[in-house]
């Protein structure tokens, strides 16, 4: 028995000293907070909150709160937050930030930490993995724009470290080959990032491009919009001149000026079901790591339309 | 001197004893962690992200971390989230949960817990405060419509439990007498919730009432996208049939169609100075509370037009 006074005063000493032990290093897993931390790399995408609210509802029940840390995409903030959290004595993490070649996470399995990866993964995860199915909705996106009589189609791909900016971009080729429309390299670009100004960027550089096209398949809702900004600004119109098409179906897609044609991902389901199964990696860190791609479906709005 | 491996073995049996200190009670403020917390009623609105992304650059440049917590604007849930914060000891906390009478704000208070609030605040609060000015705020918003013609102006006010629901309706009173506009309170009406499903039920409500006006104030831009889906689900225009402006200047309100006509609140002006004020409670907790009201302006875009 350790007195709870002595407890304490130890840790109040501890604390005057400075001391603070490197979690990340010790790797000790002690006794349940009732707490998981969760990553998120871009506050300002509204791909997060519908997620953030499934992992809620998922831990809810069970007692448990979410802690969140926006990482602003950048690795070495990762870490401190990833060690802040450890030093913190979470039970769990969930992390939305991962590239296909992410460190941090193999320094989590080593000191054991149960984690889940949501939304991105890496190109070969040793933890479980909750993500929407790209090739799946490429695919709709790709033979949707084909029904409407499309067949040179341009692709804005999203940043190529990301496994959803990989896997749109081969999910795309894949679909335009296996269609039998016109696969053209010139119509593919990629922006930097998953947001609003470099789509507008690289779709710019596109359209400069002078390449003809019918129909754009943008790699997230935000590059649409994106691109939505640069067609405004040149009179062009969407979809008389141009069709284009999002990926998410994020909040406020389908107030867009037109309202967006998009590719839906239950992101609520995924939070759930990253919450089952961090909470089952907690009860067994043993278990057997699995990966869940969850069914996308087509949401037919105004931006996109016959040739 | 405490042996830093003595620590370790105590926080350890601590821990399997499901020993946790209960720090509000105990009010104990230990050295610094270089964390603080922050607590949210809502991640879906995309309020949130621009303040937080001030917070962030506020605390970064002195080697702090905002870790988040979104509270569903639950009573309860916020004092567990604060309790469990207290426990893992963050230097302070920003809360942007206040409602007008907040116990959890005294409990704080009671502990020396440094803490500032931002956009909402009490109706009395014993520590500084960071919020836009409403009053000015409704008043851009009133003499914008009112020069265009307007003299029956409709309201959807806010929850009156929140500083911000009851300062925008108060100022729209007091703005509609003072520039001598028909002040009638029929055209006043309240939204449970700053969301857009609650302001698209108590805007079909004022409709209903039958009663003629030819503008509303909405107390923010997610009512006022409430006040958007009444009118496309009726066919009326925005602003032929209706002016609409709203609150707050949120990302996306420029995306909205017609794209709305709002206030804008400096929101990542409010986040920085939030930080600085946290900064200086937690160098000197005896330091007098401050008070900082962030000037809005208006943005005139395509919902609101001439009678």
């Amino acid at each position: 028995m350790v007195n709870a006074e002595t407890v304490s005063r130890v840790l109040n000493a501890a604390q005057h000293l400075g001391y603070r032990p490197n979690s990340l290093a010790r790797g000790l897993k002690m006794s349940r907070t009732f707490t998981v931390g969760m990553l998120i790399p871009d506050l300002t995408n509204p791909l997060f909150p519908p997620i953030v609210r499934g992992i809620e509802d998922g831990l809810d029940k069970v007692g448990y709160t979410v802690v969140l840390a926006n990482s602003d995409n950048d690795v070495e903030r990762e870490r401190t937050i990833a060690d802040l959290m450890i030093n913190r004595r979470v039970d769990g993490l969930i992390l939305a930030t991962a590239r296909r070649q992410y460190p941090l996470l193999d320094a989590l399995v080593d000191v054991r930490m149960p984690t889940v990866l949501i939304n991105r993964t890496t190109d070969d995860p040793p933890v479980s993995v909750v993500t929407g199915d790209d090739h799946a909705g490429i695919g709709l996106a790709v033979r949707h724009l084909a029904m409407l009589g499309h067949r040179r189609i341009a692709h804005i791909a999203g940043a190529q470290n990301t496994s959803t900016g990989l896997s749109r971009y081969q999910s795309f080729m894949s679909w335009m080959q296996s269609e039998d429309l016109e696969l053209d390299r010139d119509l593919i670009v990629f922006a930097e990032w998953f947001q609003e100004e470099p789509g507008a960027r690289a779709f710019a550089q596109l359209l400069d491009g002078g390449k003809p096209f019918t129909a754009v398949v943008a790699a997230n809702d935000l590059i649409a919009l994106g691109c939505y900004d640069v067609l405004h600004a040149r009179g062009l119109a969407i979809p008389g001149d141009l069709s284009v098409i999002g990926y998410n179906d994020v909040p406020f897609s389908d107030k867009f000026h037109p309202p967006l044609s998009t590719i839906r991902i239950p992101h609520y389901q995924i939070g759930l079901k990253a919450a089952e199964l961090l909470l089952a990696a907690i009860e067994d860190p043993g278990a057997t790591p699995i990966s869940v791609r969850v069914a996308p479906t087509l949401v037919e709005r105004d931006s996109t339309g016959p040739v």
